[in-house]
């Protein structure tokens, strides 16, 4: 039976760079040869894809947030039980793009959906598993906004206003704050090579302590 | 401000002829003069139906449990908030093809969810709203299950075994005895003539009840 692997998740609000900083991650554990998986949410299955697809797609109908929130953790659960779980279970580290972290801060600071429902699913859909490690890439606010627009992001959540990216940001950054062993902040509005940097470190220190 | 329409639910299993009886009911309403929205779950609504094919489609990749449960429930709290309550608030009856009851027939006595689980997706989707009326159409489970074979139907629910119908069917029988005031149980192996007058007549009692 081999060791567990380790459950790490990238989080941060828009524009922050999980997906450049997930592949220096990658690129430290390939350097430490530890066998690792790298996936998103939500999806990470060609089911959780669809459900993903569901969740974005532009549509005349106004999604109730329940149903939103539903989805989400429905992809969650085919993603946890179908994919991460499994790898974890065969000693391989999963680097996952957002987790239940992301739906604390966008549908629970951002759009005021009562924590408590947030942390009723996660208890249904996740038991007792949380990531081991939480990579909180952190920028202000202005920040984070310029970066997306110049790279022309607009998704249905990125059109919201910037209040919106503050309670999700401070919402992060609560979280935290509450258990400081599991979550790891950096300081994405650093430069790209500074960031890199203690990316590659924290990750280092993770694979050797 | 209208009064508010009543909420009638058709429940039961394979092959017991819920969307006939659900037309029965309709003609009688009509014919009574109330005015009234027919809908179905899991469905009822573009991003609702977008869901049930979702849980509907043969795949490859198998559908965890609760993948399956919280999809039913995006479902439902889309229907139920963008359909359902609007057409009730604005005065009209909602006869609706199967509900939360089912959940709790197919998922929990079928498949062995726990009940706790349904009933708190139930609880966080609907908060107090229950069906003014469930019609439960109850046959046994050998007549069910050779009435949709010569229909053809074979669905991803409909390949399981017999023994899972008879959980099904115990299930409903069980809800029903704890709510007599609002569960109308139909014996559906009748002729198909009398089931429709019983149909008929329910609704006429409730109408004018």
């Amino acid at each position: 039976m081999p060791v567990r692997g380790r459950f790490l998740t990238f989080e941060g609000t828009e524009g922050v760079g999980k997906s450049t900083q997930l592949q220096v991650a990658s690129r430290t554990l390939d350097e430490l040869g530890v066998d690792h998986l790298i996936t998103r949410e939500p999806g990470g299955t060609p089911m959780a894809e669809s459900i993903r697809e569901l969740l974005l797609a532009p549509r005349d109908e106004p999604v109730h947030e329940t149903t939103e929130l539903l989805l989400m953790f429905a992809a969650r659960a085919q993603h946890l039980h179908t994919r991460i779980l499994p790898a974890l279970e065969a000693g391989r580290w999963v680097l996952c793009d957002r987790f239940t972290d992301a739906t604390f801060a966008y549908q629970g600071g951002g759009r005021g959906v009562p924590e408590v429902r947030i942390a009723q699913l996660e208890e249904l859909v996740q038991g007792s598993v949380r990531p081991d490690h939480v990579i909180l890439l952190d920028v202000t606010v202005e920040t984070g906004m310029q970066r997306a627009r110049r790279r022309g992001e607009l998704d249905r959540f990125e059109q919201e206003a910037v209040a919106f990216f503050e309670q999700v940001r401070n919402t992060y950054l609560r979280r935290a704050e509450q258990s400081p062993d599991r979550y790891h902040r950096i300081d994405a509005g650093q430069s790209l090579e500074k960031v890199s940097a203690d990316v590659a470190s924290l990750i280092t220190g993770l694979v050797r302590g």
